[in-house]
C-alpha cells in the first residue's frame, strides 16, 4: 500500500514576456502563490524540487534549487533541482510524489520554470535539439520542429489526418486560452485565419513543412508550482484534497529513427498504463486531460498513445467536438502548451495545477463541470521520457 | 518504518584524464560496472538516476538520464537526471534512496558523471562559480577557490590551523590514493616536498592566498555507479548486503559572507545529525568517513562540523594521525576529492562506492580493517547544500 500523496496548494505566474524577471523570481512568484494558496505555515516545507531544463545554459546559475531554497527563507530545507528535457516538471513531481510516499518527508514544494525570451530564438531551437541523439540526431541538425515535422508526415500518410485537423488543434487551444489569464498566447485564432483563407499563408507561415507557425508552442518564460504532503498535513486543511492518485514514468529509444514504428509513441502509451494501474482507474473515468501539445500533432497522437482514442482515431474525435472544453473529454482545457506556453520546465507543473484547479472547481470560465478525475502526459525528448500523473478528487 | 534499502553493486571509472571518451561513454562504463558487480538481470532495473552538474554546459547534451537508458538498453526503465552542484550525486542516491522506500520501485541504477578535462580551465573555473550567489558573490567575480581561501583565512584565525596543516590533508590523501587504482592523481606528495623545503614555493605555487596548487581537488573527468535495491532482491542475491541506513539533506543562506557564523557549516551538522538519526546511530558508531575535500581546509572544517571532532580541533585529530588510513577514524581512504579527483557529478556517487567497498573488504591496499559502519557528506555549493549518509553492513 503506497503512503498518499495530496496537492494542497497550486501557483502559478503569468506565462509568457517576463523580461524583465530573472528564472529566480518567476519561481519565486509561483512558489509564493503555491504556498499562498495552501495556507500552511512554509516552515513546514521540509524540501523543494525545482524543475528546470536550461537554467545554467539560460541564466547562468546551477544549483538553482539550493539558492531558491534561501530566496523563499525555506533553510534548511532540501532541495534539489531534476532535469529530463521538457519533462523536467513530471520528474520533479514524481520525485515529490516518491519522497511523500517513503514516509521521510510530510510537506514538499515542487516549482518549475524557465527564462527562455531573453535568448535568441536560434539559440533556444540548439539547445533544445540537445536533447535529441547527439549522433544519429542532432550532428545532422535535427531540431525538434523538425521531427516533428516528419512524424506529422507520417502520420498524416498512415492515418489520414490532414492540415485541417492541425489547425483545428490550435484554434480550439487558443479559444481556451482566453479563459485562462495564465496563458501567454490570449488571442482567437480561427480555422479560416490560419488555414482555409488566402491570408492564412501569410497569417501562418510554413516553419518545417508540413507545420506552420500555428502548428508550434511558442517560446515562453514562466513558471508554476505545486505545495504536495502527506495525508498527516492534508487532512487537518481539507475535506477533499485533491490527490495525485497514480504516476507513471517510461524512456524510448532515442532516435526516433530507431524505434520500429516512428509513429508509435510507446513511452506515453505505457507511462499511462502504469499510471492508470497505480490509481486503480479506467480511461473512461477521466473527466478531464492535459496533453504535451508542443506540436499540433503530438495532442493528437497523445490523446491515442494515451488509451483515450483507437490510434488512428484521434483527429476523428477533435473533428467532432469531443476534445473541446464542452466536449466528452476536453483536452487542453488551459491552452496547452500551444496557447498557454511552454517554459520548458514549468509545463509539467503546469499541467498538474490546471488539473488541480479543474478537480477544485477553480478554472473560472474554463471549468469543466463535475470533473472529479483527471489526467496528463508531460512528454521529454521527442517522446523518450514520458511522465503521466493520474489525478482525482473524492465529493 | 522506511523500507530498507541495499547497496548489491558498485561500479568506477578511472578518474583523470579521459579525453578519448564523452560523458556518456563514462556512465556507460561505470553504470555497466556496477550491475555486472550487483550480477543481477539488466531487466530488473526500474529506474534511472544521472547525477552531473554541468552536461549541458561542457558536453552539449541534455536529458542525458534518457539518453542513457537507451544507451544501455534499460527502455522503459523510468530515468531523471539530478543537479545540485558538487552534491549531484548525494542529491541522485537520496532521490533512489527515496523512490525504494516508497515501495514503487525495487531496483535502481543511480550514475553521476562530469567530463570536464576537454574545456579549458577558466572556462571551468567560470562555470562552477555560477553556484555562488549571482548578485552578492558571482558578479564581484567570486569563485570556488577564492570562497575557499577567504574562509580558510577565517578559520586559522579563529581555530589556530596553519598552512602545514592544509598541507597535511593533501600529503595523507595522496598516500592514500596511491593504493586506489581509480584515483586521478598517483603520486607521492612530502611535507617537504610542498610546504616545509625551498622547493616547496615552485612545486606547490600559491593559488589564492592562503591556498596552494596542493590544497586544491584536480579538474578530471570519470563516472560512479551504485545499484540499489529493496530487500525482496537483496536478500536473494547477498546474505549480508550494504545499506544505506540513513541520509540527511540540509541547505544554508547561499552567500557565505550573510551567515551569522561564516566558519560553521550549519549543513553538513544538521544532515550529519539526520543522517544518524535516521540510522539509529552515533558518531563513535564510524569506522571509516569519506568527506568532500574539493579544498583541504573542507575536510578539517567538515570532520568538525559532521560532528566527529569537536570544533576548532580538526587539525589537531589530523596531526595526531587519527584521520590517517591507519588511525581510529580514518577519513578519505580513497584519496579523496584531493587525489582520487572531483569529475563534479560523480562526486557524491563515489564517496558512496568507496564506503560501500569498504564494508565489503574491497577496498585492497586501503582496506579499514572490520569497518563495518560508515559516513559521507557531499557539500555543494559552498556548502548550502549537503548531502549526508550513513552506511552499515552487519556480519
Amino acid at each position: 500500500m503506497i503512503r498518499e500523496v495530496n496537492i494542497i496548494g497550486c501557483g502559478m505566474t503569468k506565462f509568457g514576456n517576463r523580461s524583465n524577471e530573472g528564472l529566480i523570481d518567476l519561481l519565486k512568484e509561483a512558489s509564493i502563490n503555491a504556498i499562498k494558496d495552501a495556507g500552511i505555515n512554509h516552515q513546514l516545507i521540509q524540501a523543494v524540487y525545482v524543475s528546470s531544463m536550461l537554467s545554467g545554459e539560460l541564466t547562468n546559475q546551477t544549483a538553482i534549487a539550493s539558492a531558491l531554497c534561501d530566496e523563499l527563507c525555506l533553510v534548511p530545507a532540501a532541495a534539489d533541482r531534476i532535469e529530463n528535457g521538457p519533462a523536467s516538471g513530471g520528474s520533479a513531481i514524481k520525485n515529490a510524489f516518491l519522497a511523500i510516499a517513503s514516509g521521510v518527508y510530510d510537506a514538499i514544494l515542487v516549482v518549475g520554470g524557465e527564462k527562455m525570451r531573453n535568448s535568441p530564438g536560434d539559440k533556444i531551437t540548439d539547445l533544445l535539439a540537445t536533447m535529441t541523439h547527439p549522433t544519429a540526431e542532432y550532428i545532422h541538425g535535427v531540431t525538434m520542429p523538425s521531427l516533428a515535422a516528419m512524424f506529422t508526415r507520417l502520420y498524416m500518410t498512415k492515418y489520414g489526418v490532414e492540415r485541417k485537423h492541425l489547425a483545428m488543434v490550435a484554434v480550439k487551444n487558443h479559444e481556451n486560452a482566453l479563459k485562462n489569464p495564465y496563458a501567454h498566447l490570449q488571442r482567437r485564432v480561427t480555422l479560416e485565419g490560419i488555414f482555409f483563407s488566402r491570408e492564412a499563408e501569410v497569417n501562418n507561415p510554413l516553419i518545417a513543412e508540413p507545420l506552420r507557425l500555428y502548428d508550434m508552442c511558442p517560446i515562453s518564460d514562466g513558471a508554476a508550482s505545486i505545495l504536495v504532503c502527506s495525508n498527516k498535513i492534508a487532512n487537518k486543511l481539507l475535506d477533499s484534497p485533491v490527490k495525485i492518485a497514480g504516476f507513471g514514468q517510461a524512456t524510448d529509444i532515442q532516435a526516433v529513427s530507431q524505434r520500429s514504428d516512428p509513429t508509435e509513441l510507446k513511452a506515453v502509451r505505457l507511462s499511462a498504463d502504469q499510471a492508470f494501474k497505480m490509481a486503480k482507474m479506467k480511461r473512461e473515468d477521466i473527466d478531464v486531460v492535459e496533453l504535451h501539445d508542443a506540436f499540433t500533432i503530438l495532442e493528437i497522437a497523445e490523446s491515442e498513445n494515451a488509451g483515450f482514442f483507437k490510434r488512428g482515431t484521434g483527429h476523428i474525435a477533435l473533428e467532432e467536438g469531443i476534445t473541446a472544453l464542452d466536449g466528452k473529454l476536453p483536452i487542453n482545457p488551459s491552452g496547452g502548451l500551444k496557447a498557454r506556453g511552454h517554459p520548458v520546465g514549468a509545463t509539467g507543473v503546469a499541467q498538474v495545477v490546471e488539473l488541480a484547479w479543474q478537480l477544485k472547481e477553480e478554472a473560472g470560465e474554463r471549468q469543466v463541470q463535475g470533473a472529479q478525475k483527471a489526467y496528463c502526459c508531460n512528454f521529454g525528448g521527442f517522446g523518450n521520457n514520458v511522465v503521466s500523473f493520474v489525478l482525482r478528487r473524492d465529493q
